[in-house]
């Protein structure tokens, strides 16, 4: 089974525009809302493909029962611990190109990350690959996630670990299996802008392989055994929102079911260009992945 | 006592931010919410005027819980009623300017309409001055405010509507006592483009008043009594949003107080001018509504 785990989850709340006009008041014909958080998303695409999964993360606040309400209605089996900071929301206006305003979350008390890590814990004897995913509530402490990932070494779990800055150095310094960051959040964590001698660092710090996705570049991915680059055969159109969920979800099903490096980098790079393809983050599109798989050139550094 | 009526209430959220720029991703820092809706703008400035006032209103789900809280806090007199559909959020993105997001709110069921027009009902006998105000819910009949405008006729309460197009001509024909459009909600109504011209129209369709808030161009006030213009004795720099509400409770209060017509369009640009120089609506700024006081020239048309 993979564990995910969402640090800060939101209420994703989008509102459809011909245009986005500053300084301008915009009638919104429909409201769409959604349990939104990048471990949830994760846990969609696994779901969605069979794989066993459970998605976790701190709610509280009416937005919080909301959020619940939907993944309920998903079907992706989930434990949300109750907190009391209020969720938060994130709101897309999307007309041709989509802006986001994204609420910061939380604080989270040192006992709610205490009980988060008890949860954590009580799943780690059933757990394949361990997930944490996205940004992390305000004031929350660098090692969030590194802390998880210590918790799971001891009982023998890897983890994969999406997020940028010094969490993702954390992570890296506490031997996280695989880290995902893209360049961006590569970038903070190293303090240079070469993503290539960025994911060589973080792995002499600690961590068993650094995934970078590059956009239109492609997707790096540095390890012990070898060094690839990879990109689908096309470019893929579409909605960017949650490819990079889609990439953690393939990784952390490659790492489940042991398959050779190469071969998870081209399921990594196959979900994402399908991730691109479907119009919500969290799902694939179907006939994308049909077209694409097996069509992603590996090739070494 | 001025009863006020909001058929669409919301939730606003604002956010402030350096910059609104389309297609990037904002990280909001921090979040305001605030019970919502023009009718209880009005009744926020008659209570922080001392005038007596209830504020009246559907409202419904988690939204409408918040809403509820922050009018509670707000110490404005009101009365709730609660239905299933649940209250609207509008959002406000705040960088030198607004940029605005509105929910269309509802649709109520007809069952709930009666239980409104039943709760303003119960509250004539002890009303000076009957206020609605604001847009309607989606699938709302045209009518709404002029059913309860001809409600309050039957117990010889005078209504003051602020609303635009088929509403506002519907309030007109049901002999709205005033009402209150800007220069677009009445072209609306009356489907060109000239103020003077539109505001004499809904005199004779049946209103007894009609002012026209015109912007930087001043005021115009359309009686059986005369017609004139008025304007601030300078420009007053702020925030625009509650303006309109400022001028319904100044032309609520001087029907309460029966002050003559260049009276009550002297005190409606003079509150309309301390709601611009005020931050949130529902709120006037107190050292200009000193300054401006006795200073706004009424010229006779």
């Amino acid at each position: 089974m993979i564990l995910t785990v969402t640090a800060n989850p939101a209420l994703d709340v989008s509102y459809r525009v011909d245009e986005l006009r500053p300084g301008q008041t915009h009638r919104i014909r429909a409201v769409h809302e959604r349990a939104g958080g990048k471990g949830f998303n994760v846990s969609r695409v696994l779901y969605d493909q069979g794989v066993p999964t459970l998605a976790l993360g701190p709610v509280g606040g009416i937005l919080g029962d909301s959020l619940r309400a939907d993944l309920v209605d998903s079907g992706v089996p989930h434990d949300l611990l109750p907190v009391a900071a209020a969720t938060r929301m994130t709101i897309a206006v999307v007309a041709t190109e989509a802006t986001m305003f994204n609420e910061p979350g939380g604080p989270l008390s040192t006992a709610d990350w205490l009980r988060l890590a008890g949860l954590v814990g009580e799943y780690l004897p059933t757990t394949d690959v361990l997930v944490c995913s996205g940004s992390l509530p305000l004031d929350a402490p660098d090692e969030t996630y590194a802390d998880l990932v210590g918790l799971a070494r001891e009982a023998g779990v890897p983890t994969v670990v999406d997020a940028g800055g010094p969490v993702l150095r954390a992570a890296a310094e506490a031997g996280a299996a695989v880290l995902k960051p893209n360049a961006e959040e590569l970038a903070a964590a190293v303090g240079f802008d070469d993503p290539l001698r960025g994911a060589r660092l973080l792995k002499e710090a600690g961590a068993g392989a650094v995934l970078v996705s590059l956009g239109a570049d492609g997707t790096l991915l540095v390890t012990d055994e070898g060094e690839w680059r990879a990109a689908p055969p096309y470019p893929i159109a579409g909605n960017p929102t949650g490819a990079g969920d889609a990439a953690v979800a393939a990784l952390a099903d490659g790492l489940r079911r042991g398959l050779p490096w190469p071969d998870r980098l081209a399921l990594a790079v196959t979900w994402s260009a399908a991730a691109v393809a479907a119009p919500l983050a969290g799902m694939m599109d179907a006939d994308t992945l049909a077209e694409i798989e097996g069509k992603v050139a590996v090739v070494p550094l």
